[in-house]
């Protein structure tokens, strides 16, 4: 469960510029097709900065993952840069997709003058296509010479391939060591054209932070937010979520001081991971799913996540159908053990199921609640515990198999 | 996988009345609205018969999945008669439920003349609404009076709800032992209604099996058939496997004839199994996916269930996009070890995947297999083993949506 906050925490404007010591710059390298249409960016630090990563758990990984999981072992958790470019995966794309993730960071690098190890590599678009270096390497040179303060914005929208939004946030922490900022830029699941591989998510701090630190704190934010959210049950072959740490505020974080960076860390990333979800693909309503009560945190994240993929579920929201037989059935699936008569189901508050037994009288009042466009779904598993979790998923329209289900060949 | 089979087997006519030893009744009682709608049904063994079923893992069991189980367990696994009626599936029904499975139980062993635990019962229909045990009462002993031979279609038809049609199958094994006969009933997942609860199949055999043989035979016949098909990864309050073996065909069965009543248990399962995907909501298609060159049948069989149950890939399928992109996401997610370089996908016997790359030039012939109604996903995971399964699905529409989704309340 997200802990209640320790800290202060502002909001402030911007996204990944917003943390002092960063500049980003973003332009069109000719990858998309439409004149214009922002594909390229790099997001630098202005000195070498702690970084930390988290990566998709597909065994089948782009070549910008590989590489750039290896550019953060050899540097044990320092960056300069993060190169993305946008409307190609470079995923299957064997050994040529490789050495053009390296061409990447080794442009951005040669702008830069530092090592290209440590310049991060991301991709987002069609899987099994290839590179236009041609294209891409120019592009580089040309961004990395107009790298900017206060552009963060434009950075959010070159990384977009078919999200209907942009997706940015940021925070100011207040603690006793003093004030640092946390940034963000997320993109998601448009998955709209065939073989999409999906979220790409930056977050950027001004505090300064050991590497292992760091590593930790984004384990730990990423838990409650970026991992706690599903569309459609996949997992797509480019995720990624990178955090650089400039250390340009002068704030140290110390083991002291870890609560407050994985406060602000949790807060802009649960403000992206939230975004992505109502950015989902044919997505009309936020459903945030939260089951309490169960004997571990785990056994809730598995019960919530059972509930949140079930197409039922997701089926019965989008219709603004109180259904809270489909939720009880897809608790009772889910792997965890807990007894039915001891389980209760709110939506929108409204009590539906308690004692095995359903409460029809109140469903006009739920459905009421389900024509809203934030949802919201309650179970108390009554397992004698006190494991909680929350879960944010949208709901599954007849929208969603149009944009998957086009014949396109 | 399922095996070659070693017995001959031929095709016979009926369903769960085709083997020796065995009558029905079907008829309306009152629980659908339609007037003269079959909702309630007897199958009876002439005598005591050897029993054994499969239950739904959900936690969140119907009372007559209750009723049932129990009553198996005090006979150790004998069986004259299966009551079901359809239109309620008494699920979260309280003790209410209960004492009205026990009820139908009752009912049924008195008109045959056997205990109640001799009776095995069964429901089918809308979650959450009692039965009215003055329709359902009357009706059981009406049924039982007219039980009869040769009227295996009225039950297969009596045990519908919104399925778009009956399924039953019946096939003769000959063996050194002798003939017999196994025939089955389904009805499969048709939640048209909300909170419907779901699949329900009979197989019936004169074949003479002990019941701890039955048992075994059941589970195994089960793992590649029933327990090998997913319409949408849900599992229902309900789900019920029973089978009945009369002995009336004399044919002992032993240790050395067990693969073949396996065989001709597998037989008929699979083409009830296939039935209910068919008529999967809003299914246009049938998808076989086989996945091969596994470490074992159990790795191939998660990798094949990951992508039998994408929703990505069930969308491209109904669109008939050959988009290996989404087969190949899917199995790398599946929580299996192997080398996706050494992985190819087929599709309708097409290559388009292989050494880490695509065979765009393939794309379209794939897509012409796409249009047909039955579809063949093929994945060899390259993996240095043998293992192999084959999982039925069907595509996901947005007719899905529109069935699950109507507005209800």
């Amino acid at each position: 469960m997200p802990s209640i906050r320790d800290f202060a925490i502002d909001v402030t404007t911007g996204g990944v510029t917003a943390p002092a010591g960063f500049t980003s710059a973003a332009l069109h390298c000719g990858i998309k097709a439409a004149p214009g249409a922002l594909d390229l960016s790099v997001l630098a630090a202005e000195r070498t900065a702690s970084a930390a990563a988290l990566f998709t758990t597909n065994l089948a990984v782009a070549a910008p993952v590989e590489v750039s999981r290896a550019h953060l072992d050899r540097t044990s958790g320092r960056a300069r840069a993060i190169v993305t470019n946008s409307g190609c995966a470079n995923a299957c794309t064997g050994d040529d997709g490789l050495a053009n993730a390296r061409r990447m960071a080794a442009d951005t690098a040669a702008g830069l003058g530092c090592s290209p190890e440590e310049v991060l590599v991301a991709s987002t678009g069609v899987i099994g296509v290839g590179l236009r270096m041609d294209k891409v390497s120019p592009g580089i040179t040309r961004a990395v010479a107009g790298l900017a303060r206060g552009k963060g914005s434009e950075l959010a929208r070159a990384i977009m391939t078919t999200d209907p939004f942009p997706k940015e946030h940021a925070v100011s922490v207040n603690t006793s060591a003093g004030t640092f900022v946390v940034g963000g830029a997320a993109k998601g699941s448009g998955m709209i054209e065939p073989r999409m591989a999906t979220m790409l998510s930056y977050l950027t701090t001004d505090a300064d932070v050991p590497p292992a630190l760091l590593r930790r704190a984004l384990e730990e934010s990423a838990r409650d937010t970026f991992n706690a959210i599903t569309v459609d049950g996949e997992c797509s072959t480019n995720d990624t979520l990178f955090v650089l740490a400039s250390g340009a505020s002068g704030v140290r974080i110390t083991e002291d001081d870890y609560p407050a960076l994985l406060d602000g860390l949790r807060e802009v990333s649960r403000e992206l991971a939230i975004g992505i979800v109502r950015g989902g693909e044919g997505a009309t309503k936020l459903i945030t799913v939260t089951v309490r009560d169960a004997r571990s945190d785990d056994d809730a994240r598995q019960v919530a996540r059972t509930i949140a993929n079930s197409p039922l579920v997701k089926t019965a929201v989008h219709g603004a159908d109180p259904n809270w037989g489909r939720i009880v059935a897809s608790a009772g699936r889910a792997g965890v053990s807990f007894e039915v008569r001891r389980a209760t189901v709110r939506v929108g508050g409204v009590l539906l199921f308690e004692n095995g037994l359903p409460h029809d009288d109140a469903a006009p009042l739920a459905a009421e609640h389900l024509k809203q466009k934030d949802v919201r779904i309650d179970v108390s598993l009554g397992a004698g515990g006190t494991g909680a979790a929350t879960i944010w998923t949208c709901d599954l329209s007849a929208e969603y198999v149009r944009i998957n289900g086009e014949y396109r060949t």
